[in-house]
């Protein structure tokens, strides 16, 4: 047995399943050790961001880490923008990453840079092996690290003269499931009397708040009088529909986010960190509420969902109410408009499938169109960096085979991790791909105009507009293996939708705004 | 006048033309800014790494800076592999990322991380201005610390706010060109005398050794009894054909360079580094040839040309002979082979053309055909970090407007930036791009085999082939507004390839390998 082998033995016992791979010279020993372990599956992209990106998707959906290999620092570096998301996501992922012979690094060949530098940006762990015998344990270490209540990115590189030395030692160690998540009484009882005295409370829910069990609490929760719950605005993983309360996520611009926090005597933050403004603006305070209006009901680690049901039966809130209402429909032959594209994929969702979302153009439409929808999950951009949305919805369809997942995307982000399209072809898997085709950064123009910009210029226009050449969606999908159809009005994207769906295989959708 | 129009105002005032640009909300006062001055050309792309490659060979064939412009830390992580290139490309280059306001960035909001930290693993030079004031100094230092005779990569981070902010202060400095480049008299003493006592020598020419007037000196100094020159293995930017003198390659493998550098006495370094395995193999050693038997004649930054010249001249080497010989070419009807696919290629370079090789499928063999071409220029990858040749080619068809640019390109590495394309349509410049499609990671197969491992398994072949589903390059180069076409006969090469340059706009072309 050789370093190599030691590690993808490591990973098959602490029931890694999935590698989402791009790897190169450095790695070839690791690539050898898979051909001896049917259980472990190496998924291979065309480009590291896609490799990340499903990672993090596979995290959220599956609750325990894939692992990532890639190639020297330029091809961790690829992925890092995927893995700042997965960090801002607490999303569990153990990244591999071949180096040089560890007698061949410091003579600085062209592909030597400084990994651990790289790494440490991104990562909560990182180490790079010493010796052949240590990869087992420093394997688990990083497993470890990264399979928490609340997940983290651990980083393991692996010289490539230790991944092809033979070993002696098994790892001494093994993996420890993620430890209990802490429910803390004292809080519970704080926040309690708080309500009981009548305080006007607003709470922010994220993490394992946004599950079933924690949707139902916060519904009993916003029942009581000066009780108003949010979902934290960029969740990770967040249930919706199927009759489980409409929790309006918290405005993403600053100004309007005060002003609906102002309205309250208190912030609780129920499995979320301090709400800050998403950007720095002139004049607009960073904290979206001051210091001492916040109160912590639950860390982000924590069990929320427990904590919420817990704080609800103290001040006997009343039994969760079923929510029911009408799907809006927008008229058949009219254009298609972002608020007319959320509303016909809310009609369209499959029970309990999965949704992407990238993108504010059709991303906020969708969350006000799909309260009584099916009951689905949706997966947002965590951390920032756009590219995300494809790739997670990849991860998302490997954690549950067979399962729906669409992705609700904005064409310019899209661009960044477009590769994602090849991999999700060759797995067969039934992934709806709906780009919302406008042909512009949006966000970019309607942040000049903010900044003080009201008509764009030539040089503004020619850094947002993406009409020159305008991409051609159906050919860009097709090239590489994803059927794809474009539609312009809503009774078409209606019909493309559903036989989408029902094809139970990769589709991509252009839709024209 | 705020702090990104004086950005901007010092960039135009160094001459720096082009600005190869994918800003987000914190640089939205440098866009604004840019609307005031028309000399100042941005060029977006889809993707941070085709900023970074663009900017590469911009730095190369133009002599001088361009400027990237990125979205904090997650847009720099994007352009970090290709500018991993560039710093072994020794190219100038000067990155200015925003980031969060100053007053903001502490609140660690989701799009934080550690720019100066990613910055440092892949830059010379790093600073965050710290105040408005300070940003033109700031920027002319970056600029200073990129334009050197050995050009580097300066990256200068500036909070949104300070970019907004008034500023009083014009910058004090000014932009040094670059100084000379060094002549080193005792060294050519040292290594003239060598020859004359009758030592064998074997030289590793780079740098601007590979320019005209190097190469016609080197030619000179081949003709000596004993003394043989070689260009380094992946030269910045090496001049060709044209009755210049053919300088091999020094090999790739390993055990080939040493082979080739152990029939000399001497190893005499023109302008490279110590020459050191790309990879490190059990067994073969890091040095290609010993510490003792190196010796350097002129450094990377030197005045190789000149140097060598003046050596020329010291050892009364004899006059340069313009190399003449016929340019083979293959059967007309025949398949496509990496063999014939350099022989047409090196047959309809138009004079003074500029070709950009990535990938070693299709590179060697037009290395091998290419000596009696026309006169033109070859960059390569120096880093091996994958996705540069067509990014790199669009920033030389930038520095050379109307210029012929061919981009020789393996289908795996195109696929790390091929959001390229939709930025070369967009510029509508002559940049003729053919795809070596063989569907797979051929380099990546060939180290399995050097591994041990003659046969591939099914987990290799997943990680290595890129056959399930085959790329279609047409539809994918149409999909970015590039017009494609599809050979597989040498004759179609030939025919496709000529039409293509005449066309004088962007054309791809796939080629069946």
């Amino acid at each position: 047995m050789n370093g190599a082998e030691l590690l993808i033995q490591a990973a098959v016992d602490a029931d890694i399943e999935y590698c989402f791979a791009n790897p190169g010279t450095t790695e070839m020993p690791l690539v050898a050790a898979m051909e001896g372990n049917k259980q472990f599956r190496p998924v291979l992209s065309l480009f590291e961001g896609v490799c990340t990106g499903a990672a993090d998707g596979y995290g959220r959906v599956a609750g325990r880490p894939a692992m990532t290999l890639t190639h020297l620092g330029p091809g961790f570096a690829n992925g890092m923008a995927n893995l700042h998301n997965a960090r801002r996501a607490n999303s569990p992922i153990v990244n591999v990453v071949g180096d040089h012979a560890s007698w061949h690094v410091n003579f600085d060949p062209p592909l030597a840079s400084d990994i651990e530098g790289m790494a440490r940006t991104v990562s909560k762990f990182v180490r790079t092996s010493r010796t052949a015998d240590a990869i087992g344990n420093d394997f688990i270490d990083a497993v470890n690290a990264a399979w928490q209540p609340s997940g983290a990115i651990a980083t393991l590189i692996l010289p490539m003269d230790l991944q092809a030395k033979a070993v002696q030692q098994q790892p001494a160690q093994s993996v420890i499931r993620p430890p209990h998540r802490q429910f803390q009484s004292h809080r519970i009882e704080a926040v309690a009397r708080m309500i009981k005295d009548g305080k006007r409370l607003v709470f922010i829910v994220g993490d394992n708040g946004l599950t079933e069990t924690g949707l139902k609490a916060a519904g009993r929760l916003s029942q009581l009088d000066g009780v108003k719950l949010y979902a934290e605005t960029f969740p990770r993983l967040s249930y919706r529909g199927g009759g489980l309360p409409d929790l309006d996520r918290l405005p993403y611009f600053p100004e309007k986010a005060i002003e609906v926090l102002n309205q309250y005597d208190v912030v609780v933050c129920a499995g979320v960190v301090e709400p800050i403004s998403y950007f720095g603006y002139e004049g607009i305070p960073s904290r979206l509420a001051e210091a001492s209006r916040l109160v912590t009901l639950a860390e982000v680690g924590d069990d929320v969902e427990k904590t919420l049901e817990a704080l609800a039966d103290s001040v006997s809130a009343p039994a969760f109410q079923q929510l029911t209402g009408p799907l809006p429909l927008p008229a058949n032959e009219q254009a298609l408009s972002p608020a007319s594209v959320g509303q016909i994929l809310s009609a369209s969702l499959p029970d309990d499938c999965i949704v992407s979302v990238e993108g504010g153009t059709c991303g906020y439409p969708f969350f006000t169109a799909s309260a009584n929808a099916k009951k689905h999950r949706v997966m947002t951009n965590t951390g920032g960096a756009i590219g995300q949305g494809i790739p997670a919805g990849f991860g998302a369809a490997l954690a549950e085979p067979g399962n729906t997942v669409i992705c609700l995307q904005s064409d310019g982000s899209a661009q960044y991790t477009i590769q994602a399209l090849w991999s999700i072809a060759r797995s067969q898997l039934p992934v709806v791909i709906l780009i919302a085709a406008n042909h512009r950064y949006g966000i970019l123009q309607n942040e000049l105009r903010r900044y003080g910009i009201p008509e764009l210029g030539p040089q503004s226009q020619a850094l947002t507009e993406l009409d020159n050449p305008k991409i051609d969606w159906l050919q860009l999908s097709q090239s590489y293996g994803v059927a794809a159809e474009r539609v312009e009005t809503n009774a078409n994207l209606a019909v493309a939708l559903e036989r989408a769906i029902a094809a139970k295989e990769p589709r991509l959708i252009e839709m024209c705004l």
